[in-house]
């Protein structure tokens, strides 16, 4: 494949932008990947797996000459990081991020961005429930979905570009507006994740059940929430401080529906269970069919070809 | 390993009788297995796919001279089929069952098990999302955990036989009663599920969010649940209305937390969203310390080594 940006500079160096670094350097989409993170330890690391080419000590040195500049910090501080970077951007490059909501990042990030540098944000719908500098790895965003944001204003070209590069690491590319995607992931995965976090935490707190129950028995049926809620609570904490409005929402309607089925259970109404059990199974056909997840049946074995 | 019933009844072909068949089979841990269900097509797949050595058209001709009779049918007809099956239970035989809930089969098979009988209620910890007389394998419950129900009057003797039955499939047996069973599995698993039956259909039923994209876009988190709400629908009705009080005393609990997580949200209280995402973390570690899961990244592509 051939050479997309001559110059990427990822800030932050976790799961998503060394994941993206590795993917970058295998399928030669960019001339030179700059990283920066504020931990020394994860520069160092950075470097030793080769996720990147060189790295710096401060996001302005990272961002300098760089026509791709991937923002890869918590959505708490994205603006402050914009403003940091902002008056070292070099003309015509675009900025781009990888956060999980994307209206507050455009509310964040937006002001900052210099006239005459492109800001499409993104948003990889891709991860797992490890971070840091050591969790990445290439084949993460293979088949996945990334989702891009253009609004009215914003330069094609510089959409279809950066389109390229989701596509060179193997990504399907969606474009929307930045609403509609906050409302779709509010669905699809934060209140999915805030719904995990807290069956955990019932679990932890019951003391007539130990732990070590909760633990052994997992298999039926716990072990895929503990997974889900194993993941990054900064990230989480940003998540739903930022996207409150559709998680809130989505909460709202998730409620009525369980205290719909509660009250089937307390009244021992089995058709209106067993009518709403069939319904669901469709969805879970469908994701099948999309090649969003096998249809082998997963009991905690398999485990990523990584 | 060594015989250790001589003739076994499967009642019901699913996919816990069909991978028990296979899994006693390869290890030879039965004489004969005899099979049967209700429907003709289940019975032929079963012995197309060498799940049994023979099948009858009755429970009544099955369960004639076996040693074990394993109910393997939804728990909301174990007692239909405990009193059409009594009469012709031979002396000194052992009935257990695989149902998920064990209150309510213990409240509705006892009555039914003449006396010379033994009865062990059991419930393996093992399934997929797939049901059917096609799902099953032999190595489904390798490594997981079947809980057998013992109470003051069971015979030792018929609980050690029934353990040494399923260690020799491969898995691990723990000894309880059947309330604290019911509790336990209502944590584990039977509010979780009702979670994701909950999640995927608000998910189905938002207008604004297309099916499309709830289906291209569930890697996002919304997959497990998924892959948990496809589960058996039938059997799934049959547990919350047997397992009642459990499930609506895990369920209140759970909403408890829901509220506090959510007025978090509202009102912009970070630092508690932060402590309750981290403290659910070690919970993920047990579990991987445990056994009952691999700590590689799971995006959906993994699936198990059937």
């Amino acid at each position: 494949m051939s050479q997309i940006y001559a110059r990427v500079a990822l800030i932050g160096l976790g799961l998503i932008a060394g994941s993206m670094g590795l993917a970058m350097r295998r399928a030669g989409l960019a001339g030179e990947i700059v990283g920066t993170a504020r931990s020394a330890e994860t520069r160092a690391v950075a470097l030793e797996r080769g996720l990147v080419d060189r790295v710096t000590e401060t996001a302005a040195e990272a961002v300098a000459g760089a026509d791709l500049v991937v923002l890869a910090v918590p959505v708490g501080v994205m603006g402050e990081l914009a403003a940091e970077i902002a008056d070292h951007l070099a003309p015509g490059a675009t900025v781009t991020d990888v956060g999980s909501v994307k209206q507050a990042v455009v509310a964040a990030v937006g002001p900052h961005v210099p006239e005459g540098v492109h800001f499409v944000p993104g948003h990889p719908l891709a991860g797992t429930e490890h971070s840091g500098p050591h969790s990445g790895f290439a084949e993460l965003f293979r088949n996945r979905f990334t989702l891009l944001i253009a609004e009215d204003d914003t330069d094609p070209s510089a959409v279809d570009r950066l389109t390229r590069l989701w596509q060179g690491m193997g990504a399907n590319v969606e474009v929307m507006d930045a609403p509609h995607h906050d409302l779709v992931l509010a669905v699809t995965s934060h209140t999915p994740h805030l719904i995990a976090y807290t069956m955990v935490g019932v679990a932890d707190d019951m003391r007539r059940v130990t732990d070590q129950e909760v633990i052994k028995y997992s298999a039926a049926g716990f072990r895929d929430f503990t997974r889900i809620a194993a993941s990054d609570p900064t990230m989480w904490r940003d998540v739903f401080l930022t996207n409150k409005e559709a998680t809130l929402e989505i909460l709202g309607r998730f409620t009525e529906e369980l205290f719909a089925l509660q009250r089937a259970i307390r009244t021992g109404d089995g058709s209106h269970l067993f009518d709403y059990f069939t319904r669901t199974r469709a969805i879970r056909r469908g994701i099948i069919e999309a090649g969003q997840d096998t249809d082998a049946p997963d009991f905690g074995r398999g485990g990523a070809k990584t």
